[in-house]
């Protein structure tokens, strides 16, 4: 018999300007149906009130990049986003020994990802969930992104379990689409109808492999010899997360006109293609393997 | 004979976070081919650098809301926009009697308006550049909001006649799409070269009338009862700028459910849907009345 989840955690805003979950945040505190369960309490969270204020990603750093063990024991790390993780950790954590079994954190992104759901490890807990909710919505991509739960610094890493990144796009930042927030909501709540049915014993007939993606690397826009941004992701890569590149596809194109292409020999996958968020750092979008994901590997 | 134009400025980063334009400036200073033209002067203009080094649509207040006289010569406006607003007054201008013939604005928009050449007055020379655009580009929106030129507030005013404003989308903030780059370059090029064969006396031939669309009111979002954003648009009205609403169709949809349609006898067309600049005034979207624009009226 399982260990029977008791306390879930749904989290929006974790980034200020992805709104869609903050919204539904709203919604479920006035129609909490949706995210009640017998068998477990669900409660929610909105992670960065003051960036969702000033409608930002974030004010000081990224917050879900604060939630390794070592950053959260780190009293030297004092910024806003800082003290947040902090406040969250004791309110869901501790880390080490979480009172939260489980956390569904809810982003968006400026890419055409539709339905994406980021897995951090593969616990038979976690992938029975994310193949259930695949098999009610079809098209749901599963991306894998595999990191030591002590060492993970996304606020997913909270829970007892490693938890549920839901990242639905394509949106704007500080948007609310209608498409964007109904999956959004119909993907947590099947999690949490999942989670149910976990805890009942109930039996849920499941598939043994599905596709799924992992992240390899970033690639970075085209740069000047001053290091400024000199180009733009190339229109046949743009809204084609999830398509394969071989060798030879175009990636970029440069403001002199060039194409940059991808080279090498393994087809790879793009994803988070053109992310507003990540200019800053100059990612242009991410190549990924793709994989047949086992349900028990 | 015309009066001919010597100096034209086209603008970027009006809106700070409206990146498409001001990529499109540093394009132009390493290749200005694209818009050097025998007859004139092309300047290049970015009109609120602070807001796009912090990404911002805008600083203090929204520059382009700065322009008319009034505030120009208020001495008590002393915020960054309003600064920057009395700068590029005394660069192009002054407004009463500009330096500058004519200034082109370049925009983004979140809504799904394509390219939308936003007109402020009906002048023989904006409405023949308009035109000639729309003959180039015939997916071309035009797009008439009248204004006394020294009582208009957008930067496209600060010229000797009143000025285009170039406007692309779906594009997010911060984010630069080729498509929205290349629809940008492709309407300012136009643009110039019409000039150009203005000032020349060359024979250029337009249609006498082409449908064009005049704002008529905003509608906002649903509000609760304590006046919080409570909804969001239709998804039947989401992506459908210019498309026609009739007495009856959905507009938006609330967090209880509820669908808040259109009321009324005439028929409307929707723009600036969903755009992400206009949330903190609740404006969910515009309505237009469609009508045939006469190029000598």
């Amino acid at each position: 018999m399982h260990q029977p989840i008791q306390q879930v955690a749904v989290t929006g805003g974790t980034h200020g300007n992805e709104i869609t979950g903050i919204h539904l945040l709203q919604y479920w505190q006035a129609y909490p149906a949706g995210i009640t369960r017998d068998s477990f309490n669900t409660e929610l969270h909105l992670a960065n009130p003051r960036a969702h204020k000033r409608m930002r990603r974030y004010v000081d750093q990224d917050l879900n990049r604060q939630f390794s063990l070592a950053d959260l024991r780190n009293p030297d790390l004092t910024g806003y986003e800082h003290s947040r993780a902090k406040i969250l950790d004791a309110q869901l954590g501790p880390k080490e020994d979480p009172r939260v079994d489980f956390v569904i954190d809810l982003h968006t992104t400026t890419a055409n990802m539709g339905l994406t759901l980021v897995i951090r490890e593969l616990s038979p807990l976690l992938l029975d969930l994310v193949f259930y909710i695949k098999q009610q919505l079809p098209k749901t991509v599963l991306f894998y992104e595999p990191i030591d739960r002590l060492e993970d610094p996304f606020l997913t890493s909270l829970g007892r379990s490693n938890g549920l990144l839901i990242e639905v796009g394509p949106s704007p930042q500080g948007v609310l689409r209608a498409d964007a927030f109904a999956l959004t909501q119909q993907a947590t709540e099947h999690a949490l109808t999942f989670l149910q049915w976990r805890n009942e014993g109930r039996a849920v007939s499941l598939p043994n492999a599905l596709p799924a993606f992992e992240f390899v690397e970033n690639r970075h826009y085209p740069l000047n010899a001053e290091g400024q941004r000199w180009g733009m992701v190339h229109p046949q890569a743009q809204d084609a997360d999830y398509a394969p590149v071989v060798n030879g596809d175009p990636l970029f194109l440069t403001f002199d006109g060039d194409v940059v292409v991808y080279e090498g020999p393994e087809t790879r996958y793009l994803s988070f293609v053109n992310e507003a968020a990540y200019y800053p750092s100059n990612v242009g979008l991410q190549l990924m393997r793709k994989f047949e994901l086992n349900r028990r590997p």
